[in-house]
């Protein structure tokens, strides 16, 4: 059994390095303080003796060497770049149960067959550069080394240039490295869990997730000369495709979701209607041919509100990955290990993206997942319980040795 | 008759401070631009001959005097901040009639019998403050000197800090200046003049207004775990309240109005569900009993979102006037100036807000109204032609002559 005090500590001090006034944390990918975080999680690396491996997309490996090095290595890891209003759990847990596995190797002098290693990716949060979860993605070929490079954030500093400027522009090729199969402990970012009384979620799978920007114009005209039936209102008509948003996500239950999380109108002023606006469409499922469902009827109900009111609409997508099924035998391993330790355990499918589905491209993969308070995350009040994140990582020793023999 | 190029010719002088590179003007109240707005308006009113007066609110007051100082001034006005994305017109054109009809007098050496006056209000607009129309509104007393001065904007800055920066907190009591009678030109700011092809609008009253700030307060959640029936989206509660203020305009034509202007969304990021929406309700109606017909049934909508969603919602009513019928005498001195000047009228009920309805409590008021192209203002292309600003200044220079005396 892993040290639940020592991962415990470890979480808050990592969490003291872009430590908000609310209690979260605000560490964006490739600042300072990120550089802050990864020169401290690779101390304490070097501390239990793991070799450090940086890739050029700024990936971090950590390895526990095996009785038989010629075995690709278990990997475990995570991201410790956060959201602007994150938490101190989301991803920063991933990362140090995977250090807190091997510790606990280190203290009962385990000798694995395969080698271990602990992997930190390049932001995954996505917040000051896209796409999200870049490391990974360049890793699998998702997309390339130099469009992820080339991604600028809002003063205009690349990727590139701040991997180099923070010293974590490696010499690695992106990939070019084995990997055995991968686990990944994550909070759940959701409520079911906890509503649920469960500790462990075994994650069968990932939903696929598909982002669009929409536009609407109509006509900006003053509120109170302007006769109702010779309005072009640019919000009424988006109001009915963010209310379609939500419909379609309830036509396809349990595992349907569809979110308009930011609006922006245009001019944006009390007596003036509406001559444009413009709003993000999230829609996920676990089921491809759902999802993809999902899509035409969003397509079609945009179409169909743009030649009925005349008004010009746009509907981009400007992000899709299919949902991600784990592999059996890595989801098998974290259930046999929760189940052997006696804790409770139910299937929890992921509605967020993780590392993981990339990494899975390559190589077989699996999630664990704990509980997190309310079920809220990118949030500075994201909490979470240590005798859960004890439990996450003990599952994930366990699903590790099964994977990596002793 | 007045000069019609002079005329225009300062509009397009005035339009230069603060000009958008789309044509329009973004001239806010109480901003340096205001300022140099105020200051232009000012010489040109000193080289007039005219005297100056600023009250406590920043409304300006310019004299020319008549043969019989005791009487009360006949006043003309309107107002000189604009929308964001304003046009050169809205308001402008009314002070810049007013300045031309003094112009005329001068050039034609015409000794009024009552003095003359030209004026313009503080903040006619409240894009940048509200309430709107706060300087006439403060003059007429609907609402405290305090109340307008302790209005802030979004930066937090306050209208009595503003107005002292600029140097347009004036030393007179609002309301403590007499009128004999009150009368505004300005641009239609919607369609039926163009429609009917008229050139002078005859207003017989402006429509009441009732508007409402409203909050939804849900929760802020993942946009990717959060099932759909956990969810509390403030958002799709708030588009169903947006589509009822249109619903609700729409059963009371032809003067029924409804608008949702301005939305706020947070934390407005793509994949985390809105915790809370904040928008803006427009209702407007030329009928005091529907307009209050709409109040109730926009406040009994809210309630029942409120109850069958569990979310708080707020609705604040943040300014109301009632419609308000102009002085027959004003009225008909428009509609005579109008017929003798050989112009074509209609009859136009005004669905804006004019400083002439809070004016119209303290003495006998009437207003002009000239065509605008497409019926569009609040819009950065609004625009007016030349011969139809010259016809309702002639009509305003008549109007004021036949209540003034010579
Ligand atoms: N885990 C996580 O928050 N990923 C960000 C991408 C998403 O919205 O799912
Ligand atoms: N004339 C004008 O635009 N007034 C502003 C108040 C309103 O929205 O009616």
């Amino acid at each position: 059994r892993i040290n639940g005090t020592r991962l415990w500590n470890s979480l808050m001090e990592l969490a003291r390095i872009g430590a908000t006034d609310k209690g979260g944390v605000k560490r964006l990918a490739l600042t300072d303080l990120d550089r802050q975080g990864r020169d401290l999680v690779v101390q304490w690396a070097r501390e239990a003796g793991l070799a450090i491996t940086v890739d050029k997309i700024g990936n971090v490996f950590m390895r526990r060497e095996g009785s038989n090095p010629a075995l690709p290595p278990i990997v475990t890891g995570s991201h410790i770049d956060t959201q602007p209003t994150g938490g101190k759990f989301d991803g920063n847990y991933g990362v140090l149960a995977g250090l807190e596995v091997v510790r606990t190797l280190n203290d009962l002098k385990i000798r694995t067959e395969a080698p271990i290693e602990v992997a930190f990716w390049t932001n995954e949060e996505g917040s000051r550069f896209v796409p999200v979860m870049m490391g990974s993605g360049v890793f699998c070929g998702a997309f390339s080394l130099e469009t992820a490079c080339a991604a600028r954030d809002v003063e205009g500093k690349s990727v590139g240039e701040e991997l180099e400027r923070i010293g974590y522009r490696g010499e690695q090729t992106p990939g070019d490295h084995p990997i055995g199969a991968y686990f990944e402990t994550h909070i759940e970012q959701g409520p079911v869990l906890e509503d649920e009384d469960k500790v462990i979620g075994v994650v069968p799978a990932v939903m696929g997730l598909s982002w669009y920007d929409c536009t609407v114009e109509g006509m900006e005209a003053h509120a109170g000369p302007t006769p109702m039936h010779l309005r072009r209102d640019a919000l009424q008509v988006a109001t009915g495709i963010m209310q379609e948003t939500v419909a379609i996500a309830n036509r396809y239950p349990p595992y349907g979701r569809g979110t308009v999380g930011m609006v922006q109108v245009f001019p944006n002023s009390r007596n003036v209607i509406p001559g444009r606006v413009k709003f993000s469409i999230d829609l996920r499922n676990v089921n491809d041919e759902l999802l993809n469902t999902m899509h035409e009827e969003i397509t079609a109900f945009v179409d169909r509100s743009a030649s009925e009111t005349g008004l010009k609409i746009t509907l981009e997508r400007v992000s899709y990955y299919p949902p991600c099924p784990f592999h059996p035998d890595c989801v098998g391993a974290v259930r046999n290990a929760a189940e052997k330790l006696g804790y409770s355990t139910m299937d929890v499918v992921s509605g967020a993206g993780h590392d993981a589905i990339y990494v899975a491209r390559l190589a077989p993969a699996g999630m664990i997942f704990v509980p997190c308070k309310d079920g809220i995350s990118h949030n500075e009040i994201e909490d979470a319980q240590p005798a859960h994140l004890e439990a996450g990582c003990n599952v994930l020793l366990h699903a590790m040795l099964e994977r990596a023999g002793v």
